[in-house]
């Protein structure tokens, strides 16, 4: 096979597709019994059908407020060049293909479409896969503040260091990042193809620092959808602003223009726990414990007593101490987060006990009015304690979604005003 | 709520299921455009709806030659206590959990059906998800034989202990085991749910030795499918045997009456590898290089100096160490193996690298005829070793189906002749 041969027949990921239509919805609007509407931003709709393709471009950044995918693989990125024009030509980079890849293509010249001679430009492992609702979530963290890119007057006020939460046993390699990518998609081949390229593309100017695959997601935005279960067997995901809450997303997610620095607006802040669950232990807890402990039945999921998962809490009939009721926006001032979270299983740790838990991730407009004052909350009093323990921790300022073709990931932050 | 309103309401999985019909075509044949007919043996049908049932009860084991499905979680035990009747007991225990999960029921009285007062039998994380093809493989390790249990005079001459092959570097903490249970599904939750409610029922017994999660298959026993690519992006999984291909499976997979053990007639035998590949030097070859070491293009697939996938490969057209070559039956006297192994991707080690590569699982009639030779072979010449490294290992004998629902795991075994 010649090179040309190559070129002529290179395919994009998408015209290697076996299913007719799929992933040819990008910007269409919903029509009668359509399934693959889909819009970014504060008028996302539900999609049924797992393999199409989300758009990438929008006001707000995708994988946040839009329907939640079944698998994740979240990496936090070390930045290694010093030099902020490099940086700068990589999120450049990493936007074309961000870009490429949510539609289903693969990148650059793809697999094989190269010259013979040289490595190719895709790593080849998703072609032939639908697109999957893949979405790529681009975030920075405090420390790409810290005066090496000329950055520190532009960090926001929310974007805080975390405090330590008692009972926080976090490992500092599961912990931090200079930048983040979060990707979801139905097929997890999908998603750890887009990681593994972009860290291909960033080779030499940034490093995966850690990064964590979730098999099951465990909160839904799209409350028609059945709510997942955690790894505990239970509901937990019910009370999440849904993607059509544009109100509640307004409120408690998406950064506003007053809120400050320009750069973030319209953007969110995400906070990322690893949550490592005690299985075995919960495992033989009785089923009257487990469910003082939430505050819901284990079946229906009812919030105690009321019949259905979706009733409204009634606190005072739950435990004081019940996680239901801890958790609630009534005892957290309104706080409310948009949860994203998604089942881990990383094997078995050197006792013979399932690594498994909860991969929490949650956006919201301000973590000092959110995530903070409810973990401190829940930390101090959540007798979900005793099983659990927080592993990990990150918290990344995501910016606004890229606009246009002509835009990239972060452009408002290395450009824009302070 | 009342023990007695938790009795009444208690559902099977099944019962809360949403998609009307699914997992219910138990045992039916197979008719004219049904797409989840379904038969385990030699006359395995490909399913299309990745969310009905796999019968369990059958001749040979489900999860060997039937449909692969699309995610794995594979557990190795130690056996812990040193009573064969407990063990006997467990076995049977194990069996009648598996019975019901593969149908896609909860084990036992269900997640919050029992007692309040007592942990409940089904951990629960799976309700109300589909049956999604559950299979649950059981097979017993070398170890198992060495004399605690009486066995010592069944150990099949075919259950060898491997040899150390150049360029292993196994970790013991993932190689070997008593017993092994492999779980594949097509929704990852559903999997991992059954592992653990198994290791769960064996709390004290049995605990688990090492496990390990697949998210992408990379092979498939149903040639009419799109053949899965690996990690490294080539399709490595083209000349498996079928399914269908009652020849082949009784000459390569199933273990006959003359083969002995007795206890093993209609099992087989399973190798299991753990193969870590160095992805970002992989990524740095040039596709030549990169299709010179397979032998394959990697686009089409296609072997060297043919036009498509299945086309039969001209041996003597390709390098003489090129990885197709050397494992194909014509290089290694016929022998041939029934592949099903899986991606794996387990986060990124402390180097920034992705630990990621193929769960290497092959089912075949006796590894002395087939995973020993041919892994000799490629050891010793194959280039890909240059970007993989054997890093987990074990073998397990696996016996024959459960007939009825008035055997179990291992009956043969503990009971038949030697």
């Amino acid at each position: 096979m010649t090179d040309d041969d190559r070129k002529a027949t290179a395919p994009s990921r998408r015209s290697l597709l076996t299913v007719g239509g799929a992933g040819l919805a990008l910007g269409a609007a919903a029509g009668a019994g359509a399934v693959t509407a889909l819009r970014t931003g504060d008028e996302t709709a539900p999609v049924a059908d797992s393999g199409a393709a989300v758009p990438f471009h929008g006001r707000h950044q995708a994988g946040i407020a839009g329907a939640v995918q079944d698998r994740l693989h979240f990496a936090a990125f070390d930045v290694k060049t010093e030099d902020r024009g490099e940086l700068v030509e990589l999120l450049k980079e990493w936007t074309a293909a961000a870009a490429l890849l949510t539609a289903g293509h693969a990148v650059g010249e793809g697999a094989f479409g190269g010259l013979a001679e040289a490595p190719p430009d895709d790593t080849g492992e998703a072609l032939g896969l639908k697109p999957s609702r893949l979405t790529l979530t681009f975030g920075v963290g405090p420390s790409l503040f810290d005066g090496r890119f000329g950055l520190k007057s532009k960090r926001p006020k929310a974007l805080v260091d975390l405090p330590k939460f008692p009972g926080d046993n976090l490992d500092p390699a599961r912990s931090g990042g200079d930048l983040c990518v979060q990707a979801c998609a139905d097929d997890p081949q999908v998603a750890v193809h887009a990681i593994r390229n972009l860290a291909r593309i960033g080779f030499g100017k940034v490093a995966v620092r850690w990064s964590q695959l979730g098999f099951g997601k465990t909160s839904s935005t799209t409350p028609e959808a059945q709510t997942p279960r955690n790894m505990m067997g239970f509901k937990d995901g019910t009370r999440n602003i849904a993607g059509t809450d544009t109100a509640n997303l307004a409120k408690h997610v998406w950064v506003s223009e007053k809120d400050g620095p320009a750069w973030m607006t319209d953007g969110s802040y995400l906070v990322a726990r690893r949550i490592r669950m005690n299985i075995e232990t919960w495992d033989r807890t009785s089923l009257k414990e487990q469910e003082d402990i939430f505050g819901r039945t284990k079946g229906e999921g009812a919030p105690y007593g009321k019949k259905h998962e979706r009733d409204e809490p009634n606190l005072k009939a739950m435990p004081e101490v019940a996680h239901v009721r801890l958790a609630h926006p009534d005892s957290n001032g309104g706080a409310m987060m948009l949860r994203r979270g998604y089942s881990f299983t990383d094997g078995t740790d050197g006792l013979g006990r399932l690594d498994a838990g909860l991969f929490f991730l949650a956006y919201q407009r301000d973590v000092r009015d959110a995530f903070i004052p409810v973990q401190q909350n829940l930390a101090a009093n959540d007798v979900l304690n005793e099983y659990i323990q927080h592993v990990g921790s990150a918290v990344f300022a995501i910016p606004p979604g890229v606009a246009d073709k002509g835009s990239w990931w972060g452009r408002e932050l290395f450009t824009g005003k302070a």
